[in-house]
């Protein structure tokens, strides 16, 4: 197509080119008893905006955590009339359903969005989230929507959270049935990991958050996987330093892809951090969400680590030495939503559904990371479904012991 | 306070800083016809993302617009068809109020969300936002917020929309009585303005978006103010040329601001670009939006020039010549809004009021623009309210010709 000089030259208006930079920066604090009144963690991050004291703070908790940690409330309360020179809390903190159930319902955001308003908190004030990656994700959209942004301070409850949701620069609720339809990229104003709130976890939470250091290990850092897997029999028996370690090294991997990826706002079609999840999506919707993230992801990864290795890309033993780890770590490799009969494309149920969803919600063409190697992902754009057809088979008989795993 | 090392060395984890750069680049196009099939500008504008065509596009267009461009549908259609190879119309288009019925009504943005979903629109394909400045900033909303992000191309249709609201990387809603209370900050993916679309303006409409462009030129050049002075009598008698230089020098000054300023993303507490703002926002709410924002804008620059004046600021002439200014465009300085009985803080409908919500919703401390020269503003943090009045009083004579303004 020719460009119509005649159009373009009305007035002899060329058009204006607009580069805007903007710069994120923010902080990852580890801690322990971060409301005790000996720590100052959460009075520095505020203290540091060098602006006039004291800050309005709101804060919304997750009420699963809340079972395991009544006196939170108190403790907030107790912190900020210590430090009352820093923050001072505006309105009662809100209790809001944790786990999935925080993203489905609508009127959740609006309920934040009427609080923000009735205490009165500028783009200065602070928003604290505390509970699990589906309340950071709810409190998030409902902060940045907010006069354009509220600043918030995640402080993440879960595995889960404290290596992977928690800590990059996204937020979501669930509508339409579609997972994370509404959302912003809004990258936070400090997170503060917590580690005595792990202890607290059920096996399956604290189990399901390691799903998402597997993945990035198995795309990023070779060494890292072989730390998970020589780590694995620790982290099964909860030892509580494995897993700070595997957080911090998972967190870091995980800041370092967003910072040095060259497209942190995924404005193009690529994103190796969704690698497993097009299926662990789809399983999640699946199974009305009684899988965990964590538990679709490790399903994610071992289906598509499976069909890398059907491929060709992956060898035979690296391919074994990933399914044993996650074995190992007591994941569970197939669900009955895998099953034969729901595999073609025109069943509703239909797992590959998942791959039409994914494309949509990246946008532009299919893109699926796949792996080559530990520690090495691949792209590619296209998917033989038998092939995928056939690697839930293999999925299937591992988990039935029908196939044989060599000790990796 | 000193850092409690225990805490921070449990494990000897150091805090991890991340730090995300985002670069957001757009084109504004300046054309006449654009729907004309020997226009190629929309056409091109998508072509040059370089990925598989057809691209969905869903058109919202404002019903303010269609009484004076009832076959812009239809036109659009004709083009879609023409150019059928690179992009395709995925459901009719959705017209919704003009003015600012569009960001008023929480339901709007939902519906909007829903033709997304129902057109299965992704992160790569296109929502036209056809309209004035409220339109367009619902549109936007919607559009920033779905899948995290649908690319918009703004097609702006008003004066003030061309040279100020529909160039910027802002967009928002009214809630809780609140102007813009919610809104993202998200550039658009390219913005077109088309010439044509001012003919059919009312002259309120055409005129009031001339404010914005004293405001840029009172803030930032005073050759354009120049320009803009010697250009008034042109202005009021609808010169077309005379309005798209306006438009395009407005639009330059606009775009420079938001690229230059170190804070495109308004986290820190002071924003130029509001000059009289803090006035005009609280005077279209107190005239239940009688008072297009534009006349709002006017109302508010000579209010804030006149307070720059006889704080000692400006000089005499210069404040002179901003108000006959002002007056030969045909603006209104002075509404009963601004009567002495409602000057005091208690009053429910002070204007005052004006500027504690401002500073909420820009945060942090009370940052306001003022005047040191024509060109040249300058920011101040306290104000004077008895000084306030006495600038109001001011206007209130000028507006009644008992001040006499000399020739300038």
């Amino acid at each position: 197509m020719v460009l119509n000089i005649k159009q373009k030259s009305i007035f002899n208006l060329q058009s204006i080119h607009q580069s805007v930079s903007v710069r994120f920066n923010y902080e990852i604090f580890f801690t322990t008893n971060l409301f005790d009144l000996k720590n100052p963690t959460l009075a520095q991050v505020i203290t540091a905006d060098g602006e006039k004291k004291p800050k309005k703070v709101v804060a919304i908790i997750d009420a699963g955590l809340l079972q395991y940690w009544p006196d939170l409330p108190q403790q907030l309360a107790a912190y900020t009339k210590f430090y009352a020179e820093i923050l001072a809390l505006a309105v009662e903190p809100m209790i809001v359903p944790g786990g999935e159930a925080a993203k489905n319902d609508r009127t959740l955001p609006q309920q934040i969005h009427k609080l923000i308003e009735a205490a009165g908190l500028c783009r200065h004030s602070y928003l604290l989230a505390i509970g699990g990656g589906a309340v950071l994700d709810l409190v998030g959209y409902a902060a940045a929507t907010a006069h354009r942004g509220i600043r918030l301070i995640r402080i993440p409850t879960t595995v889960l959270a404290q290596n992977d949701s928690g800590i990059g620069v996204k937020n979501g609720i669930n509508a339409f049935g579609k997972k994370n339809f509404l959302g912003t990229f809004a990258p936070p104003y400090a997170v503060i990991n917590d580690l005595n709130f792990l202890t607290t976890l059920s096996d399956r939470d604290w189990r399901s958050g390691i799903a998402e250091a597997v993945k990035v290990a198995l795309i990023k850092d070779a060494r890292f996987f072989d730390f998970i897997h020589s780590s694995s029999a620790a982290l099964v028996s909860r030892d509580i330093e494995a897993m700070q370690q595997l957080i911090y090294r998972c967190a870091q991997l995980h800041l370092e892809h967003i910072a040095n990826s060259g497209d942190p706002f995924e404005m193009g079609s690529s994103r190796p951090l969704d690698f497993g999840h097009w299926a662990a999506h789809r399983l999640e919707h699946l199974t009305n969400y009684n899988l965990r993230h964590g538990e679709a992801v490790a399903i994610g990864i071992a289906l598509d680590s499976t069909y890398s290795f059907l491929l060709g890309l992956l060898d035979w033993l690296e391919w074994q030495r990933i399914l044993n780890t996650l074995l190992a770590l007591g994941f569970t490799l197939y669900v009955p939503e895998l099953a034969e009969q729901y595999l073609q494309l025109e069943h509703p149920r239909c797992l590959f559904r998942g791959l039409i969803e994914f494309r949509e919600h990246l946008g532009g063409e299919l893109t699926l990371t796949l792996l080559e190697n530990i520690g090495q992902g691949i792209e590619v754009h296209e998917v033989d479904l038998s092939l995928y057809r056939q690697a839930i088979s293999l999925l299937h008989d591992v988990e039935n012991r029908l196939t044989l795993l060599i000790e990796s």
